[in-house]
């Protein structure tokens, strides 16, 4: 089925109302777990609700809670998530780094204690809808080997990187991972082949076969050895700028993912670039990218973001499409 | 053959002052290739000098530039390298974002018209060593197609992350392809396959026989899809942040890659965390990758920089591997 948006915000709004948010900290989640439905990642969106609302009776997520400044030095500045709602929090982090951008050019906000941010490409958007270059990453729980290794250490930690750009910026939501464990399971459950290998079988071969991967959980890094670095420094940066959890020390928590440590800097592209700059250099790299000999005919070269906002504008129209099973379930909730 | 540190430097310097660098800039220059060479990176250390000084013949390289600040908005600026030497130049750079690093926490350092700064791990380690987080990335011509692409219209973009620690830093330098060219041609020289997937053949097969990928150079990026827009955002935040030469447009300007633009960021981890913290939350993270079950008996986890020290270590004591064609062609010259 399909639910237009405001129907699935409402739905989402009314739920953590009685989780116990506040009417505006329950609109602004609302308004976050629906857009990034309606961009199509649904995985962090509709399908991820119920297991917040999950994380909120276990108390690992403070339904009170908002993030606090700890300590500033200029530009920088390092916050506590107080263990608030993940989105909420990094929404909070991101504003406040796109305000220090626009004092200091540039702005850094570290925050620990805080949770799943869920679409980290929101916060990408966020801050190039303030025209402003975004980078922000999140470390996560063990949930990948380390090169060289079987069980898992690292995390798959997504890495944002966004450009601002009238009529659709350029978004990259990055996970170390080459297959989320949802994409997996989606993949299963349908008896596909992942794309490309995307983990080990248990004979240590690499495989495409996600039911093969599924027994070892060996999955694989982007880029192999270079994924797995990229997820190492990744962390170590989060932990080091926040004074928060790294991936190992949220793995020592528990089966179960909280506790985490981001980072958020924006970048004030329009000011140091000027519009007209800005908009003629991303442009031109667009359009020599779109040039590109296709792989087949049919085929098209995207650049990062350019589906979502295809995908949004579709959602937008038709409707944001929903399982029906899940959205029984977040009906009854 | 092997040669000592000390013999190599002094080798380079001669060149370097024979083509017209002062002895300041010649030392310093000869001090960078010599340690790209130790730590193991010949191919932007000795076996590149000579390609260097044919550059510098051609009038890429300019060898009495030396890069000059444009515009300054705290902690952020922007520079012109005026076509001076790549390695000199980006060192420069990355001094300068320490030193905004050490007044603002964060620094960021964007340089436009430079040339190719050969290892980009030279700069994480320069920032690691100042106890800084180091960030940085550079721009190069287009050698690698976009995701769905054939053609190549993007780069391989090298992004350096480096985190300090006592002991050994961790350093990460990860170009956007799986394999730079210089790992494909050694491969085919010796009739090897490469360890994974590195590219296309001409039938649209992912393939690791370089010899095949040499034929249609359509080389993969980490993570297929991933790296491709990795890449794309990389070139589009230095050319933005730089105002200066996009993948794009360096490939405008011909066969030889110069005008290039690149970032510096460095983040004082020692006065954000404090020495324990940073010291601690580094070790435990390495010590837990350390614990991992390997993938064979005999095998290791490295953390990235690992590697790279117990090169250096090596060279540093029994001299530095060079080619005797390599090192007999830079005597002469």
């Amino acid at each position: 089925m399909r639910i237009s948006f405001n129907e699935m915000k409402s739905e989402f709004k009314r739920i953590l109302m009685k989780k116990g948010f506040d009417d505006k900290m329950a609109d602004e989640a609302a308004q976050l777990f629906t857009e990034t439905s309606c961009d199509g990642v649904y995985s962090h969106g509709v399908n991820r609700f119920p297991r917040v609302m999950e994380y909120i009776d276990k108390g690992y997520i403070d339904v009170k809670a908002v993030p606090t400044k700890i300590e500033g030095m200029g530009p920088f500045e390092r916050w506590d998530g107080n263990l608030g709602l993940g989105n909420l929090n990094a929404k909070v982090c991101m504003d406040r780094a796109i305000e220090l951008a626009k004092e200091h050019a540039i702005g850094c906000v570290a925050i620990k204690n805080t949770n799943h941010w869920m679409r980290g490409g929101t916060y990408g958007w966020q801050a190039a809808d303030a025209g402003c270059i975004g980078i922000c990453w999140t470390n996560t729980q063990p949930n990948m080997p380390a090169w060289g290794a079987k069980d898992r250490r690292i995390g798959n930690n997504p890495l944002i990187l966004a450009v601002p750009r009238e009529g659709g910026h350029v978004v990259l939501d990055l996970a170390m991972a080459q297959f989320s464990y949802g994409k997996m399971e989606a993949c299963k459950l349908k008896n596909e082949l992942l794309p490309v290998a995307g983990g080990y079988d248990s004979q240590g071969n690499i495989t495409n076969d996600p039911a093969e991967i599924e027994k070892t959980w060996r999955v694989l890094p982007i880029g192999f050895w270079k994924g797995s670095g990229l997820s190492i420094l990744l962390d170590l940066i989060a932990t080091i700028l926040s004074g928060g959890n790294s991936t190992y020390k949220i793995g020592q928590l528990g089966q179960d993912e909280y506790q985490l440590s981001q980072v958020c800097i924006a970048i004030d592209a329009k000011k140091i670039a000027g519009d007209d700059f800005l908009s003629k250099a991303v442009n031109e790299v667009l359009a020599d990218i779109k040039l590109s000999e296709k792989v087949t005919k049919d085929s098209e070269v995207y650049y990062p973001g350019e589906r979502t906002l295809n995908t949004r504008n579709e959602n937008m129209e038709k409707g944001i499409p929903v399982d029906d099973g899940v959205w029984n379930k977040i009906k009854a909730m």
